[in-house]
């Protein structure tokens, strides 16, 4: 998507790691329209898939994934990533690794949500080992839902995450993926 | 705002300590439509109020936030409860307890996204205590910002944070204030 790599190419820096900033629009910062645009893409791209729940993990996803679901005119389910005093009944529950934050956390949803009725989009701003993905893939699994696809706006293609989705057969679909970050250049995959 | 109203009495629960659960459209199930009619609210109070950014604090204030940052047309900037490695520069930084979650963290903005010429508008989702809010006013303040007001879906009435909040004359306007919740009762202050 054209216009989403535009704001990564102006806007983005690469970090040690292969970490790439894009704090000015997107995960601290958020242009709302740039994220109701890509929130219209997946909408268009995912047109034909019977989504009837969106589901994404807590922050950074929130706000495009809940444009995407007003766009689908279905709900948002965000999993926590830590049961809450007024989280009550049942739930599912998978193990997530962080490799920005270097951090373990248990991402909970609550039964009631997702449920073996659905078909789900998981949303998520970025994709690069895939854990939080595999973690919500997990969720929906464990709800005995139907995965239809996976929407990412950033995918770091020279990390395994997106390679291996496919892999399993997953529809994956990411607005931009990165190829290389190589002496502080951003290529993108055709 | 009496959709809202409605909703709460539908679906919410009561529960010990006076927390007011409303998980199955608020936050953790988000119903996208009675989030935007919420921000179309909030766009239309404060119209005069010459808004150039949101602020919200993760996680369930983003996706009412992003809304109401669409409805203005301006960036919204949510408080990080830590520093990630990808945040870097100047910062400012307040420190805030969550009586539900029963935690203390430290929330945080990066100095480049709250400026002096900005006139901000504080987004959350819950106003009990007034912790978050107060958390976020210290933000703007020490960004040199102006605070334009301060949108609140469900404020507890029966806790003080709105009182004093309104006290300091801050303008407040929350979409529905519950009064009481005595005998798993909810009253709304009209």
């Amino acid at each position: 998507m054209d216009l989403l790599k535009k704001r990564i190419v102006d806007e983005g820096a690469i970090l040690p790691g292969g970490i790439i900033r894009v704090d000015s629009f997107l995960n601290h910062q958020i242009d709302p329209m740039l994220m109701q645009a890509m929130a219209k893409e997946f909408a268009s791209r995912f047109a034909d898939a019977g989504i009837t729940k969106v589901l994404t993990i807590e922050a950074s996803g929130i706000a495009v994934a809940v444009l995407t679901a007003l766009e689908f005119g279905v709900p948002l389910v965000f999993a926590k990533k830590q049961a809450s005093k007024n989280m009550q009944g049942n739930s599912v529950c998978a193990r997530v690794k962080s490799y920005t934050k270097g951090t373990e956390s248990d991402v909970v949803v609550c039964s009631d949500y997702i449920t073996p009725d659905d078909r789900v989009l998981i949303v998520d701003d970025f994709l690069a080992m895939g854990e939080a993905v595999r973690g919500l893939i997990q969720l929906v699994d464990q709800s005995n839902a139907e995965l239809a696809g996976v929407g990412i706006l950033i995918e770091k293609g020279f990390q395994p995450g997106g390679k291996q989705l496919r892999e399993q057969g997953i529809r994956l679909e990411s607005l931009a993926i990165v190829e290389s970050t190589d002496h502080g250049v951003i290529h993108f995959r055709d």
